[in-house]
């Protein structure tokens, strides 16, 4: 006699023409078939939501291949092992997975990351501790290179991604400026994160309010927005600055095409040759070897209280696609995570 | 009694709007003062004139100063030691200089190298042996990177710096792909200097042309034109590519603002992102430690047979606005050069 486990899962429903909308998603319930030998039986704690799964939804030539249409959401997930066929899990187990927009999932244990409960925080596997604080991590150092001295500035400062890269160049020693929209999220980047200065982009005169935050021009500009604010902060690079782009968060609604004029193109082209820039894009993964040295640093730091985070927790599964679209607008505060189970 | 020498020299008449004419430039004869104590006289034997040259037209802010209005056009020359009051230099001693635009000019030596006229012809220091040569190494080498098997763009092939470029990329075992304007400069490529392939920029279908040529993509492209040769590279790049920009000739003569949409940035910027590509400006004034290196291994190369050059000779200072002009609009073909004297 079978003890069937349903799983609740957020399929793609169809793909978005620009924005996406409640009807992208659709929530099912399916039985999952008996575990085989090897396989392991997940209850997915929490879930990680993120900008780069915008990409996800369209099927544009991109690094990673599109979720399917009625496929499940692509997304990291912390989880509870629940049943083990399994030698290397037991029941009880937390794991770092990619099991998705669902509530459980089987697994043969490929690409799983045991989690020790007591270290840290569990759900700090997917922001600070996981690939938002390995993009902030791996950005600036291998393609950033921060000088102390320098002046970094970081978009989306509040943002998972955004406030690593921000305490971590302060840790660096440089001067950091940080953007955000709206006035809580900059109090809190001066406040609790130490930032030098945070400006909000969505103020009338931004642009003169970052500039007079950068009197020595910008150095780094770690780039994960693009539209508006890339504009305010291009004409203030310095010679020889550097660009890591690890998301565009502002283009992700748009097409593929080209958008309206003027073209912006030659003017930034001549920028990159008359000051020497380098505009980077990268994934983490690329970065892979550097997991390492990240988490002995990371922990560290964070038991110095050199490296805090926010966590942004909505509870429930099926409240995963408004989170979602909240996210792409910035409504979130700190790392957006769906709690889908209590620990 | 003196022996007063009288210097001809063209001087920048008026800043350009767009195109440079020939009005943008004057030629005037100045009679040179008597050299002091450590000063020498020299008398140019060979103008380079260079892309470069276009930018220090305008006033715009740029790595390096722009000419004044009736100053003297800047550029590299080879000139011959006359007379000297510099116990480091004799008359006869011929000098790699930055003299300029002028028959004559005084040096106190700082910034020459002295050149052995029987290592290799001497005008070969303002092209292949200088500048436009270590031009393409730095480039290549510590941008471009390249790896034995990649595929290798390189516009304004048939040119000082992409010639090179090309040649060099051969020898680091790439496939090498050329972009020229019009058949003959295109089987130059082909027939003289080796390369894999050679594409006529001006071709009603270039870009199908190009997608032709490169069947595994584009894994490096060296950018020194822009328009609409970018345009047609921009969708072959390769996940990881690199793209260092040592100029871009297509916009020299645009002015400072944005032109006409629609808008090709954010769509740069996203596939920056997708492909994880490497856009970099570079002069290769910053990779001068590298010199020695360059000097030894081209030298090798030339002796070798393995790097072949190709100079197009303008007898007459008075000519060389005119040749510049020409230079722009891609009539040359080889490293341009003005004799404005006799060896």
């Amino acid at each position: 006699m079978t003890n069937q486990t349903v799983t609740t899962r957020i399929v793609l429903a169809s793909r978005p023409v620009g924005k996406p909308v409640a009807a992208s998603f659709r929530l099912e319930r399916e039985s999952l078939r008996e575990l085989a030998v090897g396989e392991i039986l997940l209850e997915v704690l929490y879930l990680s939501l993120d900008p780069y799964m915008r990409g996800r939804m369209d099927d544009a030539k991109s690094y990673a291949q599109p979720v399917e249409i009625d496929g499940v959401m692509e997304g990291g997930t912390v989880a509870r092992v629940v049943k083990s066929r399994n030698t290397e899990y037991a029941p009880g187990d937390i794991v770092l997975s990619h099991s998705g927009w669902q509530s459980h999932a089987i697994s043969n244990g490929a690409g799983l990351r045991k989690l020790d409960p007591n270290a840290a925080s569990i759900s700090t596997a997917l922001g600070i501790l996981g690939m938002p604080g390995f993009t902030a991590y791996a950005g600036l150092r291998n393609i950033g290179r921060p000088k102390a001295g320098e002046t970094l500035v970081v978009a989306a400062a509040s943002g998972a991604v955004g406030s690593a890269v921000g305490q971590i160049g302060k840790i660096f020693g440089t001067r950091v400026v940080g953007i955000a929209g709206g006035s809580d999220k900059c109090g809190y980047l001066r406040d609790e994160l130490g930032f030098d200065a945070a400006i909000d982009h969505r103020a009338g005169d931004f642009q003169a309010q970052l500039a007079s935050a950068c009197p020595d021009g910008i150095d780094i500009y770690f780039e994960n927005v693009g539209g508006h604010v890339w504009k305010a902060v291009f004409p203030l690079l310095n010679d020889f600055a550097r660009v890591p782009v690890c998301g565009l968060i502002a283009h992700y609604n748009e097409g593929p095409s080209a958008s309206d004029g003027p073209d912006q193109l030659p003017a930034v082209m001549r920028a990159i040759l008359r000051k020497s820039l380098t505009i980077r894009g990268f994934i983490q993964r690329e970065f892979a070897d550097q997991r390492p040295d990240f988490y002995r640093e990371a922990e560290k730091w964070i038991a110095d209280g050199r490296l805090r985070y926010k966590e942004d927790i909505v509870d429930g599964l099926e409240n995963a696609p408004e989170a979602f679209l909240g996210l792409l607008e910035g409504r979130n505060f700190g790392k957006l995570i769906i709690r889908v189970a209590r620990e």
